[in-house]
């Protein structure tokens, strides 16, 4: 993959923002090989994405970003410049199921998701073979309802000393505390087995074949401390009919998690997911 | 179109249904030209929709009737035989809305709903003109907070006096009261406009705007006394992301609507549709 | 909706367009509502659309071109900038199906397509009615072997003379002549009912029917001088099986052809689509 | 999953068979719990798949397929009786490519396709672990230009030594010689990355990419000695637009390509797809 540098900016809408931060690209003769933008009308507000080839930076990365500090004061700019051949470091939390996560670590494997990934968690041990084979330490921390919180406190002392950037929640079907939630905010990534925000919570499929709905699907969301309520980053579906029993709906649903979650997790590390208030800007 | 007979089935699943039908069919040379079944395994409950063609009954539809009873009696079946020949009579109730109408009528003018259309029933007066291009009488009835019941007692009389067998609700925005419901027990269609069971009630469109959901649905189904609670018929949905307003989304879901219903009204209308429980098996 | 005006730009692709225009713009005063930009690595081409509100130019139009032309020039640009408030005029020519013209009537007269439509030409009467109820000159040119090239000519002179910017080839099943493509270069805008380049030419759905394709589409496109070779503005498919004849095919088409032309015509009628080579950009 | 019996029935059409098939069934105490028919109208062929519950059968299996000869015999069928007990070997030709065995080696892993895997072969070293992991030989059989027909010769040995029932294709982008499409006739599937019959033949997504398509697809098909013109049994697509390189399609396609394959091979395991001509019928 080509060295770029993601220059990502939220801010109050104005005119000439476009113009502002392009100009000062072009000065520092950065050569622009993919720019988004969109202006959300309802709240005023503005989001850019601009990938730059490293190498084109006459001045360097860290003379960009000196200079770019005034025009983003000026501006009320929220802002990052993020450098590509720094791998961001996910740590993935799952449970027994093994679609999401062998979905993830062959991509992974294959080089179609560019980060590190220090360890996975789990309260299983079915997975454990899985995720060595891959070279990836594999955490057990077995939840019982006594030990409970103090699996909890484990899981996030294990994530925090693994230095995460991101944390994907790939079918782990525990809740998350509060404090975990707010430890990375826009950066914990859950796969929620429902197009939401039908059928919110436990057993998703089950409720879905009692309503008879004709289509079934995934959500991927940025967790927040209300469950299945956090900012919606991807979904999709597949069609159901009378024929497909509660098991067939979990089998055909397994499809569309692993494909959602994947695309999610992928426009994340990206740098392509730009969360407002409840709601994502994807630049995909 | 071919005149065809259409044995449609329900009853409590049990060894020798599909011998004990098709023996007889074919005892009375019945020629079939398809063949639909179903056991649902949940709540053990048998469904069979044979489509038989009218000229290879040596003895004739009544005295097919006749044996079959016999045969019903002893499986508990609920059951009818139906004729191609007879077009079913639908009323439309429409509001101001043109989208879905207009491909419904359209559909019915170029042969692909086989059905008589009595009248069109609107609380606007703006569709006439299109509607009765099409030869179709057009019944004006206005809703005021005032004059409410009486216009529902005046749209359900007209809908009596045309004899209809089916009513379909084209994006009709008034609520159905309790004894029109019940006079038209799966055989009243409503279109909705969101994937449900989300976004239940009024502003759909706005409710998945403010939610940020990265698809949008529609959704066809039999009305029940409970708003949007209905069995549901057939559903689908469009992507959107960021750029599209809700002004969009009513636009794009508009495509989903009308093809939506125009796919769950031709099922009905070729007695595909059967209801059980709150749920449907749709054989398409 | 609102004023605007479209500033769509090609040109080779070299480091500081969009700084130079963007500059450009809000030196104008110019508010924009939506910004494309699209570099091919390929070709080393670059595309761009801005939509800029109309008032708020504070030199106006005709100053705002002027002094573009200068940057137009020193980079090679091809350009145009459109102002949303100047209707197209589309001529549609017609055959005896009904399905696609119905459908682009109905949008056109729900306001949802921007632009006039100054008549439908059809070598058949059939449609006469429906597009006189539109308030839209119905004109009938018979096309037979002996006719043929002098009813080529009239409706090439109709066109003409009805100032049409676009020519849409609403399922119209005759060849069109050369020079009447030459005529208007990426302004016709034809439906071919297959996914193309599957089933180029006659009878497409037979030929899916045969192949037993398990997916049937429409493909709509810019007409060039060879068949069905043109740019592709907009795709897509519906799912089939060994159940659908290939008269079930024509009937499902017919749906997602409509849906495609449509989409592919309101793209074109705001500026939306680009081309380059035998391919397009499509900033929807 | 339930024992079961699988009877697949293609007979020439003619009034009676579903009674007389359905009446044998049900004198020899069958359960069904799934059946499916088709009657092609085009060839005047018939299709029957019952899926019986193997306890209900009163005198056994071996009695029932003595009793059934005399029927299948009276309506020229060509069936079988297929025991779920009985798994199929399915041998694997994979090449470099990691994505369509990953997903077929972990949905086997995990349950969700039924059948043993004796081998997996390939012309490249890169999957051996991988498919080592999962307890399956791997067999590596380089093919070069000098000893291509010495190693097709030896692949083939290989795969009837395993006893394979179905041979799977994923992504194996050598020539399979006549002998070996012979040998496995509507049993060796492929996946072909893209939607057939578009782009037949090498490099499908430069093609796609050249053509400016707005979908691209896979196909799964059963191999006979015509290149990619085999019996398709099915298919999918994905959206892509002018912001894809071809990499991207290669990419994207690749999620399109197992998720096809899958389904394909699933259906085959089941017996769902009956060959007829150059076309199936899939029971799904």
């Amino acid at each position: 993959m080509e060295h770029t540098l993601r220059l990502v900016i939220s801010c109050p809408d104005r005119v000439g923002i476009v113009a502002r931060v392009s100009q000062y690209v072009a000065e520092q003769g950065g050569w622009l090989t993919e720019a988004n933008y969109h202006a959300d009308a309802e709240s005023n507000w503005f989001f850019m994405r601009n990938e730059i080839r490293a190498a084109s930076l006459t001045h360097g990365v860290d003379a960009f970003c000196e200079g770019f500090k005034e025009i983003a004061g000026s501006y009320d700019m929220e802002w990052q410049l993020v450098d590509s051949n720094i791998k961001r470091k996910v740590v993935i939390l799952a449970s027994h199921a093994s679609h999401c996560i062998a979905d993830i670590l062959h991509r992974w494997h294959s080089g179609e998701l560019d980060c590190d990934i220090p360890c996975v968690i789990s309260n299983h041990e079915n997975l454990r073979s899985m995720v060595e084979w891959h070279g990836i330490p594999f955490e057990y921390v077995p939840v019982t309802p006594e030990t409970k919180v103090e699996a909890q406190l484990k899981i996030m002392r294990l994530t925090l000393a693994a230095q995460a950037d991101c944390v994907v929640l790939a079918r782990y079907m525990q809740i998350i505390p509060p404090e975990f939630c707010q430890a990375f905010p826009g950066r914990m990534i859950n796969i929620h087995h429902s197009f939401l925000p039908s059928f919110i919570g436990a057993n998703p499929y089950q409720k879905a074949f009692d309503r008879g709905v004709k289509l079934i699907g995934a959500t991927s969301h940025y967790v927040t401390e209300t469950l299945d309520e956090g900012p919606i980053i991807e979904q999709d579906v597949i069609r159901v009919n009378h024929r497909h029993s509660k098991d067939d709906m979990v089998r055909l649903g397994k499809d569309v998690e692993k494909a959602v979650l994947a695309r999610a997790l992928r426009n994340h590390l990206e740098d392509r997911v730009l969360v407002h208030g409840n709601k994502t800007v994807v630049f995909d």
